[in-house]
């Protein structure tokens, strides 16, 4: 087996391509083709059934610009940049901690320690060796401009923000029971310094995320952790241990269950999408790696042609989110846990009535007013009236079955596009000696159904096969039509875009009514007869009865 | 039946609110919430499974951020602005076109006649009813900053451009054969000047957008328009004809046949997402209404609370942006046509090798690869030396069968949010007396298949309920399950929400193994055997066999 380039079999095929092509493209920005945006949607919706099925799970669609004052709250605004250092000759821009870890460091984010970093491992630039100069900071959100004389707006760094404030809206669906999680799938977007290797490192790119909420004293998914697939766990010691998510949250190598629930079903859903677990494993982050959110964080990775890249990150936010949301925004995000029955005194502010009475009629009522409305003074005229003096305060037993309080958030958010990356990169295959492509990805994400082709264009083979075809839409399977180059050639076509079925219609079509299926990955050909088709089609050869 | 007011229904209940809601939210920002989201992935996939069903037409998945050149070829760079005007006392900014429009004057798009028709008609702020000031351009664009000293990018304002610059893409993915199309679903951005009535008019969006690529000389779709659903056609000479889509292209109402054909598609499609086509109608533009580059445009209007609005637009773009793409990128953006054989004088250019040997052998073979580079003169030392002279043409006879032509181009655009406003439209009901609210959408748009009911909260039948619920899960049904309130309050949750079934685990499902399904509309109820549940949900009542 030859060593694939992806990208450009997948540029050829339509599978991906840069965007704005005959513009010269631009960084960082991927485009799905005409086979790529069909597995896109199928893997998409894989994901959403996972999720989904998992029944206290529902989804949420929201806007890619966001309010300001959400970023504000979550750091964003100012904690969110890489650092950055060019080329002092050829003017190449790179990533200061890309250019350490490249030496086998761990770096550390901190700009004044990847500067020294820089200067003591000797790193030059690598595309001229030139000398590098002063390492920087680059804002990483896209700034969306309003129009004069209004603030800008910000394109999301991540779907999780419009999660958490709307947690409410989902509290009150899920009738305010905990555990539930909301799922997003949609663009975000972060202006990297140094853009790479097609989908890897995107400016906008495709995520999965999920936001769970979680009591505090009860951080327990609602079911187990899967006990069914073994895989590595690599914990911050360097120590690689296989388990099962079950076995690592037992062993206490991963603390909290439903991180531990989150890799099982995230294994589910790679497996279900064709990526390999033998080329997976969990990795936790070490302190210094971790978001300043995050108390535990595992990324998920696989091993591909660039090495081992995260592919899923779950972490632990914690209440960091939903705290930073309501202290911003003044607006209750609690939730309520019953506690047993108590007694407790609470103050009351009582308006006094008489108080107010002895000011002027029209004052009286405009105080009464401020007051309904919790203000504390208020102007009258050119008076400013403190407001507390009509206020007497008094303590009242009450009988309390409930208490708030904030969620602790645990997210594993998935990147769609290193998903593809890797699908991709585990399915593809190519021959050294012919050059034979073979994309063996999993009939249920494959782009269509099944390829209908005439062995030939001509005594009635193509009309045949336009009505095979056109009957086959009909009944809504996705099928492509194809008449042009030898079959062979054809076969090989679609081979390369990862097409279970091609079914060819020849001379005993017309004569016998039945047609020759070819499987992909076997190559074995099958007689049908025509009415068999949509049978033979909708059953998953994955799923038992064929192979 | 009262009027019911969708906005607040929708917020309610959790199908869509304004975005950024707990930091006093963004106008014209709107997010799809736990029900909203799931229809909204039904009308989508609806929708790419009746285009796609036509066999020659694949989906593309472009990115957002948008190359500035692209926009430039387009003419967005420079067109595309709206006419604002700001009230001198209160600052409320208006589109100028809608003020003169809602005094039942057509407006003329441009500057100068709307400051004089604001004039003559006296109109005032809608708000205060102070004086307007100078109408003025506002470029609809968002700009995205990229950082320091690069140049600012733009968020698509249509998805269409995305696929006229991959056309080549998918011309060679459909086996250089025309008409094809290509289909987008994703978000578009406008800066509108007064975004409103919540997803009528928004500033982020989503669009499913078609470009169907045609010979001009052979401008026919692959199918006949439809011929069985007969609806209002108003021409620009204000004369309303009722007619089928076939009916309108035989009489010549609807020029282009794909146009007729792919208002047909656009009616299949409301009416599987229950649109009432009664309430539907295709609107010629007037000329002084056509976009820049457009021939025919009919508009598909629903009527709605809002009157007639336009929830699709069917434009013929011409040739205009393939030209204008060639043009600013120059590359080759043609389609070939078969044609007879024939002989034709072609000019040649060839190299003189002589007349380059005559120059030093330095400056030869430079001047050999300037002139394989296409060149037409080069720098060597201080010489500018002229490679005309060192170029022979000749005419050559050769035999052609093809021709490059540009094709053109017809669009369906659909705007998802105002097609989704419709079907709540079209759909909500309110009694009056009792406040009962009623979202009567199809089946196959439904955001679950059914709501899981326990009667009580105790006995066993919470259990029972759960694992029907469980089990409906793992047989991938869409289902959610309630223990909170009476039963007849939560028929009346999934009664507006649009959920047809509701299944209710009593005392007799423990006994005898049987549920009560109430179906949403005729709220009969029916009994059946727990086992006989996933056969009866996966059954389209819409389709057949009930109701």
């Amino acid at each position: 087996m030859k060593s694939v380039d992806q990208e450009e079999i997948s540029r050829r095929r339509g599978i991906y391509f840069q965007g704005f092509g005959i513009y010269g493209g631009l960084s960082g920005l991927y485009d799905y083709g005409p086979y790529g945006s069909r597995i896109k949607d199928k893997v998409i919706s894989e994901w959403k059934e996972t999720m989904l099925s998992e029944g206290n799970v529902a989804e949420f669609d929201g806007t890619t610009i966001t309010h300001t004052d959400v970023l504000k709250a979550s750091g964003h605004y100012d904690r969110f940049f890489d650092y950055s250092v060019e080329c002092e000759s050829c003017h190449t821009k790179f990533r200061a901690d890309d250019l350490v870890e490249k030496k086998g460091v761990p770096a550390v984010l901190d700009r004044q320690w990847l500067q020294d970093k820089i200067r003591e491992l000797g790193i030059k630039c690598e595309r001229c060796q030139g000398d590098l100069g002063e390492v920087k900071i680059q804002k990483l959100m896209f700034s969306v401009d309003q129009g004069e004389g209004m603030e800008p707006l910000f394109l999301r760094p991540e779907t999780a923000q419009g999660m958490f404030v709307n947690f409410k809206e989902y509290y009150r669906f899920f009738r305010e029971k905990l555990p539930f999680a909301m799922i997003t799938v949609g663009r975000g977007y972060r202006n990297e310094i140094s853009p790479r290797r097609a989908l890897y490192r995107l400016r906008e790119f495709n995520m999965m995320e999920c936001e769970s909420f979680f009591d505090p004293q009860n951080e327990m998914w609602i079911h187990d952790p899967a006990d069914d697939v073994r895989v590595a766990f690599l914990t911050t010691d360097g120590v690689e241990i296989k388990a099962s998510p079950k076995e690592a949250h037992e062993k206490g190598i991963v603390k909290s269950q439903p991180m531990a629930y989150f890799m099982g079903l995230a294994l589910r859903f790679y497996s279900r999408v064709g990526i390999d677990l033998e080329r997976m494993r969990f990795r936790k982050h070490r302190k210094e790696e971790l978001s300043h959110y995050s108390s535990e964080t595992w990324d998920a990775e696989a091993l591909t042609d660039l090495g081992w890249i995260e592919i899923t990150g779950i972490a632990h936010r914690g209440t960091y989110d939903l705290t930073n949301h309501m202290k911003h925004s003044g607006k209750d995000l609690y939730a309520q846990r019953v506690i047993p029955k108590r007694e407790v005194n609470r103050a009351i502010k009582e308006i006094d009535y008489q108080k107010v009475k002895s000011e002027s009629p029209e004052s009286s009522a405009k105080i009464i007013a401020a007051l309904k409305e919790g203000k504390t003074s208020i102007t009258i005229g050119n008076q400013v009236i403190d407001l507390n003096r009509f206020v007497t305060e008094k303590e009242e037993k009450v009988t309390i079955d409930r208490e708030d309080f904030v969620p602790v958030v645990i997210e594993p958010a998935f990147g769609f596009d290193r998903i593809f990356y890797t699908i991709l990169d585990h399915n593809l295959s190519s021959r050294e000696d012919s050059g034979y492509v073979l994309l063996k990805i999993p009939y249920t994400i494959s782009p269509y159904n099944a390829a209908i082709l005439p062995l030939m264009n001509k005594d009635d083979l193509d009309t045949k096969a336009r009505s095979i075809f056109e009957d086959l839409l009909k009944k809504k399977f996705s099928v492509i039509y194809d008449d042009a180059g030898s079959i062979g050639k054809r076969y090989s076509r679609y081979d390369e875009v990862g097409i279970v079925y091609c079914i060819t219609i020849d001379y005993d079509t017309i004569k016998g009514g039945d047609v020759t299926i070819r499987h992909r990955d076997t190559k074995e050909q099958v007689r049908i007869k025509i009415e068999d088709i949509p049978d033979y089609l909708g059953t998953d050869p994955w799923d038992g009865k064929k192979n």
